[in-house]
């Protein structure tokens, strides 16, 4: 018995959720954001309702592990450092390399920071996170939960490109995809709720959040997925384009006379999307003034447009499907964008159940009784995925 | 009664099919190739199983243009050009602009022209072949008819980027598809051939040539097709890489130090695709080889993969489908790959007969009697349809 806590450090940000185990029963969670700007706001939620803010001079992300686990000893949330048995880290990029969470060594650390140009922004943050963790707590295991690691599964035929082979081989240009330890999460939670076997199933899980992305999951194991070299490709997203003819590039370039093809990746990932269409970046927002502003509805249209597509790709790559899950932000809270979807899937033997449908963040098959295909609600929860793979890669390793 | 001519001008080759119209009949068809270069072969096929060939010095597309007339008349396959009564182009590129095919004035020549930066390297050449003939037939009607026309009928939800709207207000960035001439006939022959109304299926035409698309034909209308803002998007295809992350555009540039991503772009639509994979871009070497070289077998497996998600694609997007329509090169010579496809799709009801589908180049439902949905070869003739256009618009337009 311990606590382990999951550590999501971004560029500027440092989220964390503490689970006692095996209980999983989450004691604390909490944020530090604007990290290394004049004032960082710090969150901590614990106990029943606690909630603690504050704003501190944070500098740096070893500053932010540090606040973070002095206030959980001021608050009594743990009296001593020794009570964290596990510590474990998302990590974005795994690259060919990590099919699986790993405790992390030197060696380990090392190997995350080689995949930073797989993921320029996330990677090198996530190194800072795990090196300020080492310092405090040195003799506490340490597992690195890769994003990608899910999808190494996907065969050859699902993740290359038909590009030049040698850029495959000289440079790992082909599909990773990510959200990995979202999809396999509730694709395992799915099936417990369906009463069947995971590894005997068709799934597509539906992960729609700021950044959205599918996957078709045979067997338990990821098949194909919609998100590709980079987060950028696939679906419809907050702001990121997803798929778009690489001739675009080229042409906007030249059109906007940018000159770094970075600065046009950066308007793909930062202005496009749900944004770039309609103004906003918020489906809450886009649902309100979809009745008025055709801008909204637009972009609404699009992006249930480009998740039936990718779910009719997926039924096709699998020749079947058993259950389609929806989980994240928008999955979990959005009762007409699962209707709209639903209502789209019909054919493949989606059939909502509009009373089941009246919920948000909790587990359910949403179908009705006679649906061939089951539709199913799984809030998704990746820091417990996190804990857990600490446990389990902690118990291997021992 | 008369004579209608159907031009296909590309850079540097001059492609026609004479017809007698309306019966539709070939009288002769020919090609020349490498204008510009030190020679240029000449071909011309006419009556049963005439062939003529020559070598010649052809400068420019009005030389190419002269000589094709000329040995039209020295052949006697006309005898004079007055029996010409129309002629039709292809071309590549028709923007927002036409919806249709169109009689050629000196302001749609321009506008032609115009759009060049939507495909430069074929829209140029069209034109180029538009006033070569003007100039010896001035006063033949000439209709051009886009390859884009026919997917104009798209919604909004289906040629949008998930893009800043500016681009596609400012820029034109959106999805214009390509292939449509070929894909209107054999939507129209494949339900002439199954004796349905077009105007009341769902159709999904796969186009399988040296370029490759498909569409979704709802109502007799594209609603949907997997080239986008080029011809570079959508399935992989003998030498273009279809569907990539756009991330990979800026990537691969630092990797191979290239500074204009016009060059990358050349890459991606010439050295990459089947030949990419496999070092060959002939899909019917690669059936030969397939065997015994791995990457032969690696670059058929991923033709095959993409194609059939994207017929899942467009089956979720029309939800559901009564015909998948098999064309051109690939399409209609390579049973063997109709054989594969077509067992990838028995859930969507696709049951192919064996027997029936030993054939080549002939209009057939090579389904099953009890198939769902029918599996139809229909070999294409772009040149018929133009010529039909020509038929059609200078009727419209007297």
């Amino acid at each position: 018995m311990g606590k382990t806590i999951a550590i999501n450090a971004g560029s500027s940000t440092l989220k964390f959720k503490l689970f006692e185990m095996p209980q999983e029963r989450v004691i604390a969670s909490g944020a530090v954001e604007r990290i290394g700007f004049d004032e960082s706001p710090v969150h901590i939620r614990y106990g029943l309702d606690h909630k603690y803010r504050e704003r501190e001079v944070v500098p740096n992300h070893q500053a932010a592990v540090n606040i973070i686990l002095d206030e959980l000893i001021k608050l009594h949330i743990i009296e001593t450092y020794d009570e964290i048995t596990g510590v474990g880290h998302r990590v974005v990029a795994g690259g060919e390399i990590f099919k699986d969470s790993v405790l992390i060594t030197d060696k380990v650390l090392q190997q995350i920071e080689n995949l930073a140009e797989y993921a320029p922004l996330h990677n090198p943050a996530n190194a800072v996170g795990i090196r300020a963790f080492k310092k405090i707590l040195p003799n506490v295991p340490a597992v690195a939960v890769f994003d990608t690691s899910f999808h190494t599964s996907m065969p050859k035929t699902n993740y290359l490109y038909s590009l030049p082979y040698a850029y495959y081989e000289k440079y790992g240009a082909r599909k990773f995809g990510a959200h990995g330890t979202s999809h396999r999460y509730v694709a395992g939670r799915a099936a417990k709720l369906l009463g069947r076997p995971l590894n005997e199933m068709k799934l597509i899980t539906v992960h729609l959040g700021a950044g959205s992305s599918i996957t078709a999951i045979q067997n338990g194991q990821s098949l194909d997925t919609s998100m590709g070299f980079t987060p950028l490709a696939g679906i419809t997203m907050a702001t990121r384009a997803g798929d778009v003819d690489a001739s675009l590039v080229a042409y906007l370039m030249k059109k906007l006379n940018i000159q770094d093809p970075d600065e046009m990746l950066k308007i793909l990932n930062t202005q496009s999307g749900l944004l770039g269409i309609s103004g906003s970046a918020d489906m809450k927002e886009l649902e309100e003034r979809c009745d008025t502003d055709p801008q909204a509805q637009l972009a609404i249209d699009i992006f249930v447009n480009r998740i039936v597509k990718y779910i009719g790709a997926y039924v096709a790559e699998m020749q079947g499907v058993d259950a389609i899950v929806i989980t994240a932000g928008i999955g979990e809270r959005d009762a007409k964008m699962r209707q709209r979807l639903a209502d789209k899937l019909g054919y493949f033997g989606v059939e909502l159940d509009p009373h089941k449908n009246l919920v948000s963040g909790v587990e359910r098959d949403l179908s009705t009784a006679t649906a061939a295909t089951r539709f199913v609600l799984i809030p998704t929860n990746e820091e417990l995925m996190i804990a857990r793979d600490v446990e389990r890669i902690s118990q291997l390793t021992k």
